[in-house]
C-alpha cells in the first residue's frame, strides 16, 4: 500500500485478520474513521442496530452459536452504556465480545465535552478486560490483545477504548492475534472423587452447564446415567443446550425457589461440570440462596474453562461406561395441536408440534413458557437459548446474532411482551438483514412474573398504583402494528388454531415475522 | 401505626416529606417491597416506563421545569445501566434527580446470582452521589441524604442503593431532610472584573447558562448590553431558556466548529454566568477544542452554583444599567406558513408561526433544526430545552417529564428519527398518562449528522457499508404505524400546508400524538 495506514484501518485490518469478521454497530461522529476504515477494507460484515442494546445482544447470540467473537461499534460512554445490559448477559453466558467504543481525541477529554464520560469506569462492571488505546501506533496490537482477551476460554467480554486522535493518526501496520492454548484438562483426582460420588450410593446427579450441553457431550453424561442411575440437571438458564428426539434430554432446575428446592432435594449430591453449586435468582424472606438439597455435597469436576468433554470421556472410561447405551434419551414425540383458547399450556403443546428441525429456539417467555421445555422434548433436534444474566431484554437481539452466525437455519424467538419493549428496535434490524427470525410475542399485557413478586412480598389485594406498575394495559401494545413500522410482516393469533398456522407461516415464509400471540 | 413499618415505607415516607412525589419506575423482583410501599402510602405519583431510558428522561425533564427532583425506581445493576445514557445528559444539564436502585439482600450477593452486578460500579460515572444502604434501620436517613445530594444547587445525581433485606426489615421510622443553605453570592471583586471586561473598549459578550437563561436574568443582561453595547450568547446546548417575543433574545454558539469560531470570533471577551469557556463537542483533526477567540479573555462572574440573578443584577448596579431599558428585545413575529416541499428551512418558519404562548419546545433536532432558533425568536413567550449531554434518545422522555411537571402546558417535542428510535418506548407512557406532547419526527431517513461527518474525515463517495451504517431506510421506518402501535394518534405530513395543519391538530388535542415529518 502506498499510502499509508490509519490507526482505524489497522484496527480493521487486525480484527479480520484475526478472525473477527462481524461488526454489529451504532456509531458516531468520534467513530467516522474507523466507519471509513470499514468502508475501504473488505472483509467484515456490518450490521447497524437502532439502539446499542441490539448491538450487544447480537454479538452474544452470535458467540453463543459460533463459540467466536464478533465486535460491536459503540458511540462513546453513553454508546457503551446503552449496549451495558445485553453486555451483563453477555458475560453471564461466557460469550466473547470485541467492543470497540470510541472516544474523544486524547487532548480534547479534559475540555469536559457533551459526550465526555468515564468511559473505562462505564465498561469495567460489565468487560473482563479494558483498555484504552493510547495512540495510533499501538492501536493495532492493542485491538489483537483485545481478540485474545475475547477469546479466553470460555469467552469473554472486552472493551478497547478507540480516541478519535487514535484512529486518525497514522499507524505502522497490523498485529497478530495469537491462538488460544489448548483447553485445561481436568486432574485425575476430579475424575475420581466424581467418580466415587456418582458410585457412593447415595443419589447423585451430574449438574452440567456451558459447552458441556453439546449433544456429543450430553451422549457422555447419558452413558454415565446409564452406568451409575445418577440424574442430569443444568441451571435454570443456559447459554445453549442442544436438544431434541434423539438426544439426551436434560431437565433446567426451576426458576420459583420452593420447586427448585423440591428438584435439588431429588438430585441429591451434585458433580458440577461447568456449573456452579445453584443459586436462587432472587432472594426472599425466610428462604436460602443457595438451593442445595440439606445435606448435599458437590465435587467439581470440570469448570466452564476446562475441556469439560474430555473431563465427562474420562470419567466414562474411570466408571467403565463408555461403550454403555446412553439413558434419558428423548424419543420423538410431537404433540397434537390443542384447539380453543391460548394460554401457556396450549402454546406449549403447539411449539411442541411445529418447532422445526435445526431450530435455534431464543426463549425469553418468563411466565408463559414455564412448560415448553417439558412439551418441546421430543421435537427435531435443535438448539434451546436462554437468558443467563436475567436482564430482559436479551431475546429479540440474540435471535438476530444467531440468525446472523446460522444463515441456514431457522430462529424461533419467543418472548414475553414486557421483555421485547426493552430493546424493541432489534424488529428494524431483522427486516433489514432479512433474517429468518420468527418472533413470538406473548401479549398478556403484564409484568406478570411481578404480580407473583408482589404476592410473594404479602400484597394480596395490590391498589391501583402497584397494579399500574405491573400493567402494560392502557393502552395495550399492538404488536402487528409495532412490527409492521419497522417493516417486518405480522400477524395475530387468538386461538390455538391461528396460532399453528401463524406460525407454520412464520416459518415457511424465511424472513422475519412476528405472531402477536394474544393471552 | 400500631404496624412497624418496613424500610421500603420509611424511604417512600421520607421521599414524599423531602418533597419529592414523583417516580418514574420500571421495577423488578428485587424492588416489589419498594412498590408495595408506594401503593400503601399516598402521595406520590407513579409514572411507568417501559424502558429505563425513558424513567431517568422523565425525571430530567421534570427538574428542568420545577427545579426540584423526581424520583426513578430501577432493577439492579442492569435496570441502571439502562437508564445511564439519559443520566449521562441529566448530569451535563445539572438536573437533580433521586434514583432509587434495587439490589440483591445483602447476604445474597455474594452468591452471584443471574442478576448481580456491581451497581455502584454501573452508578458511579454519571452520579455525583452513590450509596447502598446497609440495612432497614438506615435507609430513611440515607434517602433524606439521597435528595439533599440531588438537591444540591444546581441540581446532582444522586443514586441510593436498595438492598431487598433493606427494603423489608424493620424501620424507626423516617428521616428529615435538610433545607439547602441559600445560593452563594459571588464576590465584588468578581463583579468589578466583568465590569472592568465589559467596559474595557474591546469587544465583549455575556456567556450565559444555567438558570441565568430565565427571563427575569435575562432581562437584566439586555440592561447590561443596553448600557455597555456587549453581546450575549449561550453556549449550543441548555438546560432550559426562556425566550420569546418581548424577552430579552439570546443567540446560541453553532455545533459546526467553524462557524462557531466565527460567532466567537465577533464576541471577543467573555463574562461567564453559568456557563465555561466554549469547548467544540467534537475534536476534530487541525481544528481547536477550545473555541475562544485568538486572544480573547474570559472572567467568570458566576458559576451555575453561584447566586447568577443577584450577580447580574450586582453586575447591573455597579455598570450604572439597573434602570436602562434592556437592549436585544424579540419582536413579536410569526412569519408567514411556506407551501410546497418539506425541507429544514420550510419547517422553520412554520414552528414559528404555530409554538404557541406558554409551550415548551424539547429540541432533538438535530441536523433538521440548525436554522428553528431563529425563525421562532419573536414566537409568543416559551420555554427551549436542549440536550445537554449530546447522548441522542433525551428528547421524548424529557418531554415527559416536562408535561407531568407542567400540566397546563403544551409541550413540544422536535425528534429526529434516528434519536427517536433510542427510546421510542416514551410514546406509550405519553399514551398512558394522556400527556399533552406534540412529537414531530423529522424523517429524513438517515443519521443525517455523520453524513457530514464521514464527509470531514475525508470520505468523499462512501461506499455500501458506510452509507448502511448511516442510513434509516431499508426499511423506512413508519412512524404513524410506530406511534398507534403505542396507543398515540399520528398522522403523516407530506408537504407545508399538511405540516401545518397537522402540527394546529395535535395543539389543539390535548394529549399524545405525533406528526410523521416526512422530508
Amino acid at each position: 500500500m502506498s499510502e499509508q495506514m490509519n490507526g482505524a484501518e489497522s484496527l480493521v485490518r487486525t480484527l479480520i485478520a484475526g478472525g473477527v469478521n462481524v461488526c454489529f454497530t451504532n456509531p458516531g461522529t468520534s467513530e467516522m474513521h474507523f466507519v471509513a476504515a470499514l468502508d475501504k477494507v473488505p472483509g467484515m460484515r456490518c450490521v447497524l442496530g437502532l439502539f446499542e442494546g441490539v448491538v450487544t445482544g447480537a454479538a452474544d447470540g452470535y458467540y453463543r452459536m459460533l463459540g467466536k467473537p464478533a465486535s460491536t461499534l459503540l458511540h462513546l460512554g453513553p454508546g457503551l452504556a446503552n449496549g451495558l445490559a445485553n453486555l451483563h448477559n453477555a458475560k453471564k453466558a461466557s460469550s466473547g465480545i470485541v467492543n470497540i467504543v470510541g472516544e474523544h481525541a486524547t487532548y480534547h477529554i479534559a475540555h469536559d465535552a457533551p459526550l465526555t464520560s468515564d468511559i473505562e469506569g462505564v465498561a469495567r462492571p460489565m468487560s473482563h478486560w479494558v483498555k484504552t488505546s493510547p495512540n495510533s501506533t499501538t492501536i493495532a496490537a492493542d485491538g489483537a490483545l483485545a481478540i485474545e482477551a475475547a477469546c479466553t476460554a470460555p469467552g469473554q467480554i472486552a472493551t478497547l477504548i478507540l480516541p478519535a486522535d487514535t484512529a486518525w493518526g497514522p499507524a505502522n501496520g497490523i498485529a497478530e492475534t495469537r491462538p488460544q492454548p489448548p483447553l485445561p484438562k481436568v486432574s485425575e483426582d476430579a475424575v475420581k472423587a466424581a467418580a466415587a460420588m456418582l458410585t457412593s450410593g447415595q443419589k447423585a446427579t451430574l449438574l452440567m452447564g456451558g459447552a458441556a450441553l453439546r449433544h456429543a457431550t450430553l451422549e457422555l453424561a447419558g452413558r454415565i446415567a446409564a452406568k451409575t442411575g445418577c440424574g442430569i440437571l443444568t441451571e435454570g438458564a443456559n447459554t445453549r443446550l442442544e436438544r431434541g428426539a434423539g438426544r439426551v434430554q436434560v431437565e433446567r432446575i426451576p426458576y420459583v425457589v420452593d420447586k427448585a428446592l423440591g428438584v435439588m432435594k431429588e438430585a441429591g449430591n451434585l458433580v458440577l461440570v461447568g456449573a456452579r453449586e445453584p443459586v436462587a435468582f432472587f432472594a426472599y424472606p425466610n428462604k436460602p440462596s443457595l438451593l442445595m438439597a440439606e445435606g448435599a455435597k458437590s465435587t467439581k469436576l470440570a469448570g466452564i474453562e476446562d475441556d469439560m468433554h474430555a473431563a465427562l470421556e474420562a470419567l466414562a472410561i474411570e466408571l467403565g461406561a463408555i461403550a454403555t447405551p446412553p439413558a434419558r434419551v428423548a424419543a420423538p414425540r410431537r404433540p397434537a395441536i390443542p384447539t380453543g383458547a391460548i394460554r401457556p399450556e396450549t402454546i406449549a403443546p403447539i411449539l411442541g408440534a411445529l418447532i422445526p428441525e435445526n431450530a435455534i429456539v431464543v426463549d425469553e417467555s418468563v411466565t408463559t413458557g414455564r412448560e415448553f421445555f417439558g412439551e418441546t422434548a421430543g421435537a427435531p433436534p435443535h438448539d434451546w437459548i436462554n437468558n443467563r444474566g436475567g436482564s430482559i431484554g436479551y431475546g429479540l437481539p440474540v435471535a438476530i446474532g444467531a440468525a446472523i452466525a446460522c444463515p441456514d437455519r431457522k430462529v424461533l424467538a419467543m418472548i414475553g411482551d414486557g421483555s421485547a419493549m426493552y430493546t424493541i428496535q432489534a424488529l428494524w434490524t431483522m427486516a433489514r438483514e432479512n433474517l429468518d427470525v420468527t418472533v413470538l410475542i406473548f401479549a398478556n399485557g403484564s409484568y406478570n412474573i411481578l404480580r407473583g413478586e408482589l404476592t410473594n412480598v404479602g400484597v394480596r389485594n395490590p391498589g391501583p398504583r402497584a397494579v399500574d406498575m405491573l400493567s402494560l394495559g392502557r393502552p395495550d401494545l399492538d404488536w402487528v402494528q409495532m412490527a409492521r413500522s419497522m417493516g417486518v410482516p405480522a400477524r395475530r393469533a387468538d386461538d390455538c388454531a391461528q396460532l399453528a398456522k401463524a406460525i407454520e407461516a412464520g416459518l415457511a415464509s424465511g424472513g422475519p415475522n412476528l405472531v402477536q400471540v394474544s393471552m
